[in-house]
């Protein structure tokens, strides 16, 4: 199933070209803040899945197209954030690296997102006023936890995913000797973590190694990858985090950026697509 | 007023040495769920206040060391921290140093912590597995947010704030050469972030600087400074962050250590007392 949310607050099941208002079959009591409703349907899914899709065929739908969406999740209580894990990405930035050495996600753990900073389509992306700093795309895949867990191993971290969606990372750059600030600050930026544009629920991307991932800016093709070229797996970077932090339903791992991060500028639009997800436009203003 | 969780997830009022149990006055529907209704009730404290002060009187009382407190703060959207914020403290570590340069937090931004790592006197600290590795205490004042906001001037910084607690920042120190994790992770393992004993509201503390830090390991002495110290004061803080992303109701920010940082192993007892707030003993497991 694919899940969205639209219309700033509507939660809706995605079906060929069209959109489902399924709010009213989200258990109460959160059905008025979008956020925590999606984290509550994902708790509560294995309850709730069976009433949807059999409600699917009697509720009115809207033509996709007709709907803004914003980003399905978007009060995850955490975003962990894989820092290099397509092999090609490492080194590309050079002095410029947020990732500096040649250690990978394996050896460097995970960083953390502000939630905060998650936006949609609907809302597109603000840069900051921070003259003469470099705002940088990163094209990823993203996680959605379904059942939390802490240690989980790697042969059953495929069975906690709930979903998955497309995520950029968007990172201000350091710049060697005069600004260095902390990663999880420059990447925490609001609208700094769009997400969209809808979750599609696990069962429907049994492996999500194999996925072409790519980014364009202004229609040019910038980023194209491969999740199989993924140093960590989803499923060990689901052991990784939760051998830290204990996870929670609807948390969102980032699974890190392959070769071709380049910078945006106002007015820019942002495209990303990755297999069996879909694609999401992104405006820069 | 100073406001608590006990009794794991009760909401309490706190005065001489007895807790009132002002649950069934926190607007519903969050009662079943200590983090939410906390954040709750900080997002309406300005209409629920009087009715609790006019309520505490009638209500029954129980004695405050008959109660288990757990952190007063458990569900924050976001725990933003200081990396650097007592001059003192800047190189003190010599290599193992998390802050490697002599940047202040005013050049080094922020850092996240997982609101997943916060703990209470009830629950202490759990060391996680990791052979060889140094554990290290950091005694913190806890900035609790009360009205949100984007790019709040510093004048007006600290009428965000909602109240103020006590705060250890454990950190799982780098190995220069072999392990040098991300930060946010290193500083995210579960019961890294303990918090309480109880939010003191800003009503009683309305300037914060000035407030001595104190944290003892098994009775002795560690950490001893006044938030005067502070580079960045408490309202420049919020000024930074909110520079970065809009702040929410129930944020908590970590304000920065001072000198005295040190390791902590499985046994030891670990107290934390800042003026004006009160004392938070943890047992280290």
């Amino acid at each position: 199933m694919k899940l969205c949310i639209f219309a700033k607050d509507r939660i809706g099941a995605i079906s060929d070209s069209s959109v489902t208002d399924i709010t009213d079959l989200v258990p109460q009591p959160y059905r008025d803040d979008p956020g925590m409703a999606m984290n509550v349907l994902i708790r509560n899914w294995a309850n709730v899945r069976q009433e949807i899709s059999r409600a699917l065929s009697s509720l009115p739908k809207l033509p996709l197209d007709s709907v803004q969406l914003s980003a399905p999740v978007c009060a995850p209580p955490h975003v962990f954030a894989a820092p290099a894990n397509y092999r090609k990405h490492i080194g590309e930035l050079g002095a410029q690296a947020v990732t500096k050495t040649t250690r990978t996600a394996r050896e460097q753990g995970f960083f953390l997102k502000a939630p905060g900073s998650i936006t949609g389509m609907a809302e597109g992306i603000t840069l900051p006023d921070r003259p003469g700093r470099r705002f940088d795309h990163e094209s990823e895949l993203a996680v959605i936890i379904g059942t939390g867990g802490k240690n989980i191993p790697r042969r059953e971290a495929l069975s906690h995913v709930f979903g998955y969606s497309c995520l950029v990372d968007l990172t201000m750059r350091i710049e060697p000797g005069t600004h260095e600030e902390e990663r999880s600050m420059r990447k925490s930026f609001s609208t700094f973590t769009p997400i969209g544009p809808w979750i599609v629920t696990a069962d429907e991307i049994p492996q999500p190694q194999g996925l072409s991932n790519r980014l364009w800016v202004n229609g040019q093709l910038k980023q194209q990858a491969n999740t199989a070229e993924m140093i960590v797996a989803v499923d060990e970077l689901i052991e990784l985090v939760s051998g830290v932090i204990e996870l929670s339903p609807g948390d969102v791992i980032a699974s890190g950026t392959p070769e071709g991060v380049g910078p945006v500028v106002k007015g820019d639009s942002v495209e990303i697509e990755i297999e069996k997800i879909g694609r999401m436009t992104l405006q820069v203003r």
